[in-house]
């Protein structure tokens, strides 16, 4: 069975090692389950053969043999773990039950309001609205992430007493709060963060979108294209 | 067993029918697993002994007996139909992977470029501001809810022959598309996401949350008390 990920050929510096590809990665790595990069550019993401497989023209895509392409680097992660039977307890448990959770929790209750300080700082070009904009969207991140840290506490894993896709998940979303200098009020976090990180199976991740990243130029995306 | 949802006990009218204690009462009805309604204020929501179950201070929570209570509405929806075996396919099955592509694309790729529109029509207060942010969050909305359109097609449900979370996580976010009259332009997204909300299953579920929040006022929330 061969396994395909697709992946960004190249990226802006505050994207490197970022990029959702890495999601993937480590899942694949984790679980074991070897897998082939094909890496995109902007153009080809935007491409009505792409959009076939992913309909936002993004990535990744997962593809393998004898299923149907998959997007959505979340749900690949909850899927892949479901089917390999590991980093996630098997269905019917609690443990399964708080696994979701903090995976969704992650996605849709903590990462929309790091996007929108990312998008003030890497995105908005007027310098007038940036300003206006920053104080709230930094507030506001940073209420939530108070609030993650007050629920994390002491525990080593977000469940139970092993790395789960939860963790996967929740740390990779506050890698975004870490570029964005947003953790420096939060330390048990921001540790809990980079000790989840320095597992082999996304070091390899990262260490591969870096030097596939790197081995490209801005000039290979044809960025101009990119909407 | 008893299940018990904390629904909102009053709420402005744009977000009447639209809390999101409503998915979590929307598949405990497609499941047929009844359950009671515990309704709360928001100083209730933001006090401590509440954040033990929802850190983020927000609701809904599901309690059940002899589980660890779970908050996240999304999670809920996907951990509810996984137990029950109803509104999602068997564990390792392609359509079992589609369905949750569909739903963290609602939650994850959706659903954040939805919010960006209602902080400017409900929650921002600087006209200047207001009216210099809409133009753009308005059009990354309208690029979104166009790719999700011609993706979806002519399709019935979004994954197989059959109703799933898919589509109840879908046409919920879609939900607030409409009410922010972002689906005119999208004729066949907003006729797709009507036909879903019209199963008995929802059409109870927002009857219920309707005359809940009916029979209170905004005095009862103390809603000076909401951060």
């Amino acid at each position: 069975m061969t396994i395909r990920v697709t992946a960004m050929k190249w990226a802006p510096p505050f994207a490197v090692g970022m990029v959702r590809d890495m999601r993937v990665r480590w899942i694949l790595n984790e679980v074991g389950w070897p897998y082939e990069v094909t890496l995109v550019d902007a153009p080809t993401m935007k491409a009505k053969a792409y959009r076939k497989k992913h309909p936002f023209g993004q990535l990744p895509v997962l593809e393998e043999d004898g299923r149907p392409p998959m997007f959505e680097s979340g749900a690949i992660v909850l899927d892949v773990a479901m089917r390999a039977g590991l980093c996630i307890a098997a269905e019917g448990t609690a443990e399964r039950a708080e696994a979701i959770q903090w995976a969704i929790a992650a996605l849709n209750s903590v990462e929309p309001t790091l996007f929108d300080v990312a998008e003030v700082e890497y995105f908005m070009k007027d310098e007038t609205m940036k300003k206006a904009r920053r104080p709230f969207v930094v507030a506001t991140a940073k209420e939530r992430l108070g609030e993650l840290q007050a629920a994390l506490g002491d525990r080593v894993w977000l469940v139970g007493g092993d790395f789960t896709v939860a963790d996967l998940l929740m740390s990779s979303v506050l890698a975004i709060a870490a570029r964005l200098n947003l953790l420096g009020d939060f330390p048990t976090l921001a540790a809990w963060q980079r000790k989840v990180f320095d597992r082999p199976a996304h070091r390899k991740a990262e260490a591969d979108q870096v030097a596939q990243i790197g081995a490209h130029t801005q000039a290979d995306m044809r960025l101009d294209d990119v909407k």
